[in-house]
């Protein structure tokens, strides 16, 4: 049997079918889907599709068509004349066509398309009549052919290569258009009126013979070949090359070609045109909602220029209320519009994006899609979906992206407003959601205006510990430097505050109390607003949406996601209020507890005191003292999150940074220090400069604080044990695991353990209990850890990745001065993201798989999570529940975020056994 | 048959051999071997050795010995006395021993020792009288049998626990004595006269009778079987189990015992004892050479209370060339010694270091050894005796150890000299040899001193590139900072200067020029001596050694490992001074080529200028601008080592450090700087600023520059083939290999290569010739570097391993911060060593593997070396050459060291094939 070159569709029939994509492409199979399937028939205007094959064929053989081609485009041409009753050609009632690519995979803007296909000069009085006498339409649609016809066809397709951009002929045409509106005072094409285009035409077409050589064809089918030609020209054009490139979208494939028949929804009042969608794409409600204009083309709804009418009462808003429904101006179109739209949603099984048009009353569908949906829409769609028995649980799972679930929990910017805003400076996105606020430069005003009831956003160069007050009443946290886990990002993230860091374009003037962006000045008190989850900053204040009161939706959600997953997901969490809203979201424990962060601005000022106290000691003694005085507050911090999680374990880790970190910045605060140690301030910045490190980030902190100050373990081991010997008393169900941070060999393991054990017995003794639950484990952040996983299981029960360290040793990349590389590392496509957001799965990733290998090997039941920042990011969520991990943690507000990527995980793991889409 | 116990040795006769150490002991069977060996037949003094079966008995059974012991000791016993012509406990002519331990591997002092077994009352005349009524010597020893045995015997092994240490049985003992030297106003032991001594005696035995409630024995049997029990119990005395648990001793392999006569060589004029070696040991020239003293125990000579005067005419020194010789004074005595000597050395094959006492005229050997010796005299042994075809060249190998050969390199302290003195502190041992010097605090001083004949030691808190001419003057460096790896470390070892860094207990005050160290003052101008080999500073002016001019001895052995070693040996050298260096050791090549050290104290200032001028630049404009002045210097610089090496390879590692770095610190360089680049301090400040990174260590450094700034690395390779060129038409053979520092992923190297392609093209074009020999390769020193290996594979021909970089990242320490708490590691016993001083096998050893394994897998004829510090380190030699390595790269001083343990490591993987020893 012959080759089959072209499918027809239309009338309720079509030759293929939506499964037919890699032959007919994916515009031309979802074409003959709708026009075809039994139970859809939708009244599709009907078209014919060249197949892959014919491309590849013009391609093979120098650009031919292969025999029979024309035969069975004639034939199938015929069939629309039929259907349409009209005529291609014909002068008196005449068919006009389109002319449009559609590859296997969509392919943007990346190739060509001719409209209007079939308006000669022997037609246009034909068109004028049928439209009614509508003269300016028809040369209007005349104009645009010519334009799109000379361009594409004649001249790019010709293979003439313009000498710059100027002299294409698209601009020539385009110079003799504004000449005309200028001369005639014009300031908008709507003004041209019917005799004014018919002169242009005129125009544009002696300026065609003299550029191009060539005239302009005025025969039908000179014009259908030439457009057909063009589009399989543009397959090979350079940017549609370079797209496939990046897509990897093999050249072989080729491009099918799409002729359809045109329609017109400006023809008249009984002509309109408009979008709808299936359910509601802003609140997911399950409701008919769409626009419409009459007398219009789809371009003048994207347009804006004219408000469109709502397409029924439940669709009426704010600006279009007092306006017309179709479901009143057309009601019989409307009901069939509404059958439609129903029938699709079923076919489909998911919500549809339709457009219709209605030529002299006869309704047309152009296309309908998997319409796009917000965050709050997604998940509610996805339940109700599922309720109504229209999808399954998998597929309810599937549909919801992380990053959609985000926008349940943060306010967001308005998306209509972000798109009219022009972007100030992009970034990097280091918390969560969106925030509008006036400026200001210091943690100290922070406070001030926040308590004359004013919205800030603390912008600084980089933040420390003093600036947590702040940063903690601020809407947003805005930093000209850092990475993605410098300290704004560390601690923005945990509260699930916007945040946004390393925008290095930006200079701030402390002084002055201004940024220097771009050559603008932002003062203190002018508004920005943030889109955290983007890391875009925008001028001005921008409106907000604010979906984060939805609960019961994510709650429910959030049941289906643990009905599916099998990773655990705890939180990282420092406070009680933390550990708290983390429960809330259904955290099964905490897999962080830096004890550190109890000294950050909490109010009284005295932990930090004694910490710094501590730190700055020389002798053994001073320092026994000043931990004698800190463990009270250690206890009880500790104590009131073990509380919080009562019966979940939480991983507690004792001391991590190198101690300089807290050694006070302020004049007075040192001051305050060196008399509290009767020491002079000569004395005191000598020991504090002796803290001084080259990098700090490998130097003295971690383990080897442990090992080397053996009584700060032992305080902080010793509050761990008492805290939870009194919640015992208290018939509580404490569960501490105690971990040890910057470890690199077992050896440090066996020392630290030595204290542990023995401070155990001791606060058995005290307290005369028999037994405290806990586990005694290990941080594997530093690459040695990872290859001698198996010394260190022998004496660890757990392990828990840090894999913000680990990215760091790994990639040797500091992550507070990234800034200076990362952005053209991304930008030359040299890494392929930022390594601290999504785990480096080829490097890191490995380090990983060993460390877990080793370690199960010694200790079959080792408890392995993560803990780094890693822990809240989909894929590597993904990655973690791979690798066999048995929990993810991660700061609050990314636990639903975990979770949902944890049951995708195991849904795209069992796609071929129970999962359907 | 029964078990055999007892193995008799004596009278040219021996039961037992030196293979059975077993069995019997090291000691043991050491001294079967010299008594019994037929080549030896050497003067043993007679006795016998109590099996190591015994020890396991006497465990086994709660302390009881086996049956028939009794009896073959009773016989050995027996064999003895008709040998000496003495009897145990016989009035008239009583025969002595002594009991001591001797286990199957030495634990210098962790055992037992009783000696003067057998005198009693009874016996005492007749020692008396058969030393020729020397009463004081027979109540010393007596005296001495007392305190040993009752501490010894009766408290320890009696189990007696004294409260402390002052209320031990020997310290009331020694109470007594010195109450009666007190008394008489005696200052030395040596004043108590016989009659003393015997009043003493009695007075001893009066106190144990007090204290331990028992007599002390008087019968000769009691005492020799209580000697016997207390040495097997002191196999499981604290100090013994704690030996054997740390050199991993198993517990039950216990210890033999031997019991041998004693002789005494201060039995009159007719006796003497001495130490000689069967060569020099401090010159290795093949010359008997000893000392002796009349009249003496070996004790005495160790003392040093008495010159010794030498054996022969050959031993005489400056200060006993005036004493009689043994071999005048009993030439008979002396002519069986040599004899013996030269027997023993051809026995064992090597240098022997011996101990004999002459006892009325008759030579007693009492031991003899493998001698110790220094460095210049292993390497001439080696040899000397492979020449007199006494040992194999495999053996010459492996007798010289990497570290005596670094004697022959470098002036040394003088070892007595050193023995002498108390240690001031130790750091760790940063550049290598000895070096003394009138202390200075700068620089500055540092040259203007040496301008006046001065010799100086640098003392700075840490060094920076601005010191490096101060540097090159001083003798030695010494610094209160900084790691294995830091810059004066670097900079120290690259020159093979004395140097000693991360002292961490010495205070540098710069402003009153003075050290504080240990309550201790050291004032500018103070002497300060440094052995830079092991760390240790000492005041004051301490006399030196200095093997370095025997060059010769040092060539020929150079040429012996380079017949045996398998793997290459490059220098790491910045200098065409270096590469000289290093070709004269016999450097195959440069290793690595740093092009930021041209720009360190070389006279000339401006190339640094010029750096510093391209570092602060704003733009790509003024950056060019520095680059175009900086090109003829770094192309000058090239030439000048690929010139050197003609013909062989020069690794050239593009710009590797933090560009902060090279920023000046000194205010009069940056008001320069400021001058020329037309810009206000505050500019330029800001401009400085704005390169300070927290973590410069992982920051913005290597390929990142690279990357980020191609015109530096475009440059930098314009300078390597343009001078390469220029090199080929001088008709020279110039032979570069680009390396890529700090890389991780391979499309950093594709972005440098598609540099390295483009200046290539250009180079040849315009200096017309056809092709330069280079390659193209990269630093393995990141860790995700080795996993993604195969990829980093496919774009270079080599790589060559970064292992001080991989150290840090791989145990995140930074070596500049590691003095905080790598000392408190060593000292716990946490890691074995310092990981920057030799390669950790374990965790960055695996790292290596990974890589070159991944690397060949792509590439199978990649070339790979390592130019990290350890390259000159033995282990890592060995461990470079087990992996698979090309070649080691090392400072031009380390050369040497690389060769020998380059060569060591063949052969002891040979061991069992060729090498024999």
């Amino acid at each position: 049997m012959a080759k089959k070159y072209v499918y027809f569709f239309g009338g309720a029939k079509a030759d293929g079918k939506e499964s037919m994509k890699n032959l007919l492409g994916g515009k031309g199979a979802n074409l003959a889907e709708m026009a075809g399937n039994k139970d859809l028939k939708l009244p599709v205007p009907p078209g014919f599709t060249i197949t892959t094959d014919v491309c590849a064929h013009y391609y093979k053989n120098k650009k031919k068509y292969p025999k029979g081609l024309k035969e069975e485009a004639l034939k199938a041409m015929e069939k629309i004349e039929k259907l349409m009753d009209r005529k291609f050609g014909d002068p008196n009632n005449p068919l006009l066509v389109s002319v449009r690519s559609g590859a296997r995979r969509s392919m943007p803007g990346m190739m060509e398309t001719v409209l209007n296909v079939g308006l000669t000069e022997k037609t246009i009085p034909g068109l004028i009549n049928t439209s009614g006498g509508n003269k300016r339409f028809v040369y209007d649609a005349y104009r645009r052919l010519i334009m799109m016809y000379s361009d594409v066809v004649m001249e790019k397709a010709g293979g003439i290569e313009p000498k710059d951009d100027e002299s294409g002929i698209r601009k020539q045409l385009e110079k003799i258009m504004s000449g005309m509106k200028k001369e005639k005072n014009y300031t908008t094409d709507t003004q041209l009126n019917a005799d004014d285009l018919k002169e242009l035409c005129g125009l544009f077409k002696l300026k065609i013979k003299e550029v191009l050589k060539k005239d302009f064809p005025d025969d039908h089918w000179k014009q259908l070949w030439g457009g057909i030609g063009a589009v399989f020209s543009s397959w090979n054009g350079k940017r549609a090359i370079s797209y496939r490139r990046i897509e990897r979208i093999p050249d072989e494939w080729g491009t099918a070609i799409n002729v359809q028949t045109m329609v017109f929804g400006n023809m008249g009042n009984d002509s309109a045109t408009g979008v709808a969608f299936t359910r509601n794409p802003g609140t997911g409600e399950n409701k008919f909602y769409g626009e419409y204009l009459i007398n219009a083309q789809g371009e003048d709804i994207v347009a804006g220029i004219r408000t469109p009418g709502p397409i029924n009462e439940y669709s009426k808003s704010e600006h279009n209320k007092d306006m017309l429904t179709l479901e009143k101006v057309m009601p019989e179109i409307y009901k069939e519009l509404f059958s439609i739209q129903k029938r699709l949603e079923k076919h489909y099984r998911d919500m549809q994006d339709i457009e219709f048009t209605i030529e002299k009353n006869k309704l047309f569908m152009l296309q309908c899609r998997v319409g796009k949906r917000n965050g709050p829409a997604a998940v509610r769609m996805s339940l109700e979906m599922t309720k109504e028995k229209f999808i399954t649980k998998e597929e309810a799972l599937m549909r919801v992206t992380p990053s959609q679930l985000d926008e349940l929990l943060h306010p967001i910017i308005d998306p209509k407003e972000e798109i009219a805003h022009k972007l100030l400076i992009k970034g990097l996105p280091a918390g969560p959601g969106g925030a509008n606020g006036q400026v200001v430069f210091s943690a100290k005003d922070a406070m001030e205006w926040v308590k004359t009831g004013k919205k800030v956003i603390l912008v600084r160069e980089e933040t420390n510990p003093e600036d947590v007050e702040g940063m903690r009443v601020a809407e947003a946290i805005l930093t000209a430097r850092g990475g993605m886990t410098s300290h704004a990002a560390l601690v923005a993230r945990g509260w699930g505050k916007c945040c946004i860091v390393g925008c290095n374009g930006l200079h701030v003037d402390y002084e002055k109390k201004e940024i220097l962006v771009d050559g603008k000045t932002i003062k203190e008190g002018d508004w920005l607003t943030l889109n955290g989850s983007k890391g875009n900053v925008y001028e001005g204040k921008l409106a907000m949406i604010d979906a984060s009161e939805e609960n019961k939706i994510l709650m429910d959600f959030l049941k289906l996601c643990d009905s599916v997953k099998k990773l655990g997901v705890r939180t990282n969490a420092d406070t009680p209020e933390d550990a708290a809203k983390a429960r809330q979201f259904g955290a099964e424990g905490i897999g962080l507890f830096r004890t550190e962060h109890m000294f950050y601005g909490k109010g009284s000022d005295e932990p930090l005191f004694y910490l710094r106290k501590m730190i700055i000691s020389k002798t053994q003694e001073e320092r026994k003292l000043a931990l004698d005085e800190l463990f009270p507050y250690v206890k009880k911090d500790i104590k009131a999150t073990l509380e919080a999680m009562d019966g979940f374990p939480v991983v507690i880790r004792l001391l991590d940074p190198p101690l300089h970190e807290f050694v006070p910045r302020q004049q007075i605060k040192l001051e305050q220090l060196a008399a509290d140690l009767k020491i002079n301030m000569e004395e005191l910045s000598k020991r504090a400069d002796a803290l001084h490190e080259s990098n700090p980030m490998m130097g003295h902190r971690g383990v080897r604080l442990g090992v080397t100050y053996p009584e700060i373990s032992a305080m902080q081991i010793r509050a761990i044990f008492e805290a939870a010997a009194e919640l015992i008393k208290e018939e509580k169900k404490p569960y501490p695991e105690i971990m040890v941070p910057v470890v690199c060999d077992v050896n440090e393991l066996k020392d630290q353990f030595s204290i542990v054990k023995e401070v155990y017995g001791q606060t058995l003794k005290k307290y005369n209990i028999k037994k405290i639950k806990y586990m005694f484990g290990t941080m594997i952040e530093i690459p040695r850890a990872s290859f001698v996983a198996d010394k260190l299981a022998e004496v660890t029960e757990f392990f828990s990745y840090g894999t913000n360290d680990m990215t760091q040793m790994g990639f040797g990349f500091s992550r507070d001065d990234i800034g200076g590389f990362l952005p053209e590392y991304l930008k030359k496509n040299i890494l392929p993201e930022d390594p601290f957001q999504s785990i480096d799965q080829e490097g890191i990733g490995e380090l990983i798989k060993i460390g877990i290998e080793r370690g199960r090997k010694t200790r079959k039941n080792l408890e392995i999570g993560i803990c780094g920042e890693h822990g809240g990011e989909p894929r590597s969520v993904e990655f973690c529940f791979h690798v066999g991990m048995n929990y993810v943690s991660c700061s609050p507000f990314r636990v639903p975020i975990a979770k949902l990527a944890a049951a995708q995980a195991v849904l795209k793991t069992n796609k071929n056994k129970t999962y359907k889409l």
